[in-house]
């Protein structure tokens, strides 16, 4: 394999679908929401991504079961108070190089394109490396109407000291270019583990940014699972990316997602 | 050399041949079980791979004459109580770079995929970091009907807490998505020797596998003829893909093969 | 994205314009003095590039608004003493990869090149990593002609103990492959923080060099702006960017622009 | 510049030339030799090659100017005893990347085979890290006949303890695939130093291989102008692509050419 490939398990037609990314970062807490979301509107997988900038490497499964490094896209029809049409992206890695993630995120966003992407919500934790009392959510956008709505709903706007690394900032940035308007939303945790609290606030105000309705009873429950099915090569995997992007003593209030 | 490519040396008509992968990894287990196969069997090397994604070095060997890095591709025809044909892949490198990985690994499938191959054994070691007594071998599988097949043989399925890094792992994972099916075999060793016992365990499952009938007398003589040819150097660079690859505090359970 | 690429927002025709290059390198100086010429001058924009090989992020400014990684091209027309044009690139980060340095400078000069450009400008900081009583001038140059101009206007020309790293350097080594002559000048500076006053000494050379009158009132200002502006992320992008290149120990005479 | 490039000066017709290359290693030990060489016989420049590959950066000389990363070759007619052709490679740098280096190893020897090569010496030193006494000469060959005249000319064949890593080993590796013989020589040198012994008993093996007849009163001198016009980047470049290779504890027997 010598470029990312994606392969269609089911053509969809999809009326200007709002895209949701939420590939593996910081406490999970980006990819739990979506996991939770994918499973309580019953979304379908309709398409699945391989690269060769993912870690050369499988994972296995509680009963030793191969399972390859991939990204996932699912879709949902008619969803919502304004009867939306959804691509919700998660993963279980992202790429290593930066030019592999550029040509990752490239890929994604001209499927998505293909399907009528206009708008993008990218998900995300902010690790704090500090208890959280109550996890705040914190959020950034691609223009100034989305950053106020943002406000409105209790994000917390980043201010000028960080950047968005990572699958979560690239596809805003990238899609930006492409005539797309987004934000990304950033669940506060300690970080390094699997924290439903967070997962929690930052999908309240997803629901009420998206008019979505749905029950967050079973998060902790979810929580708990992928604790246990997040392998400790996914963990590793994880830190070698922080590893790749953060430095000691300023780790603060770095985000990867 | 901007590509990777294959030297064939002899074109060779199998049926559907089963493909053991053995690369260089943890305790060269896999290796010196692949090597004790073809010389107790007598295989004939048909095919060399040479790679970009090789470390840019050569070798020396104990007569001072160079040895460029490749991998070796040897076939067996008709063996065992099944009359079956196979391919064996050693070599005394892997790729660096996980593009790297990704390419050489698609380009021993495609080789593999044109002569048949349906089904793959990947060997390799499995390091514990401690003083082992009586080598297990550990096991993990592309679909369920193998993974209980391998437990029936005594194998301990992964459980979730690893993945398998480099040509093991992605040969597997990759190939599953063609069609092909197959299983991982890792003898348990202390690592970082050249281990016989973990070989003779693993053999030994992969001969109840695959009811092939290969002595193991000579595969202690065989690993200290291994070890005095190990260079150095090679030693060096399973070291360096292992730094690539583990955390200290944490190589208890990582395989790479 | 697979490649880099320019977008070009506007068809300028520019005669032999000289072309001055300052991305983020060092105390931020060249950036500094040539954000300066941009906003005293009223440049205008008229190209952006974006590349693969720039840090897979994007940057979050004060009002929660998201910033891809760029680099821009201005140009002037017309200005100073001799009425010369000029094509003026900043940018908020370098490529990382060597590689990635190489495609973007080459692309760079291409592009230049078609406008018309035959001298080159490069602007940085030189750390010196101690106290700066009067920030000097150090500088590089393609030919003796221009070395010994540099002599007359007072640059302590760079002796053999450092290389020029980055674009700074690479510009003027693969420009002048192409017949394109022009020289590299760095203001002393401590490093690690955004200095007005290394930025005012080589704004005064560089003046002296292109016959310009630029009012430098305003720079101490304008630093305090940028160090406000310059995100975290920035700044540790940068120190990533160091580290791949200095060494401890060392650090006392590199350059990175 | 996305690949790396040839640039021919001049088109020469040679016969058979024997191909020496001497890129930057350990205590500049081959490159000492090789610029002797050059000099002494008065050999001419006919093409240079520039790699995407090479360090992002440029070097200064002592006169503020500045000199892009290159390799260089020249050409001999019609020298020693034996009237034989040569091509001789020097230059300032190697390929960093493993995938550059096979690149970049490809283009030379596509480059020299076109003219003819069918024999190959490299040269190198061999850092022991220790205090020499009378530097010895360490060597390996492609084959057996020239393992063995290497032996005779009282050259010490490299046991099985280490490889040889950068061009030095890969054009050997490489060439050999191409049915081009060669040896690689190693001067064995304290390192860190430009070392003018080591040199000199490298080349005196040389002479006698190749029956060549060169003054080495120069030398020393040479040796002194080196350490004067190699450029603290320069070392600190070859520091760099030494960290890449080596390992805290085991440096005493590593070689890079």
């Amino acid at each position: 394999m010598k470029e990312t490939i994606i392969n269609v398990l089911e053509e969809v037609e999809l009326d200007q679908p709002i895209f949701i990314e939420a590939l593996p970062g910081i406490g999970h807490v980006g990819k739990l929401a979506a996991d939770h979301i994918i499973d309580e509107l019953n979304a379908t997988k309709f398409a699945e991504l391989y690269s060769p900038s993912f870690p050369p490497q499988v994972l296995v499964d509680d009963n030793g079961i191969i399972e390859p490094m991939k990204n996932e896209f699912y879709y949902l029809k008619s969803v919502g108070k304004e009867k939306r049409d959804y691509i919700i992206l998660i993963g279980n890695t992202q790429g290593l190089s930066p030019e592999g993630q550029y040509e990752i995120c490239g890929m994604i966003l001209d499927f998505v394109e293909k399907h009528g992407v206009k708008e993008i919500y990218t998900l995300g934790g902010l690790a704090t490396g500090q208890p959280v009392e109550v996890s705040k959510v914190y959020g950034a956008a691609t223009n100034m109407k989305l950053a106020k709505r943002l406000k409105k709903h209790g994000v917390i706007l980043r201010s000028a000291d960080g950047g968005i690394i990572g699958a979560s900032g690239l596809l805003l940035g990238m899609g930006n270019l492409r005539g797309m308007e987004g934000v990304c939303l950033m669940g506060e945790t300690p970080g390094y583990y699997i924290d439903a609290e967070a997962a929690r606030a930052l999908l309240n105000v997803l629901m009420e940014l998206l008019k979505l309705e749905i029950g967050t009873e079973k998060l902790e429950e979810r929580a708990k699972e992928t604790r246990k099915m997040i392998s400790k090569a996914q963990q590793m995997e994880q830190e070698m990316i922080e590893r790749m992007t953060l430095k000691p003593g300023e780790e603060d209030l770095r985000y990867i997602g």
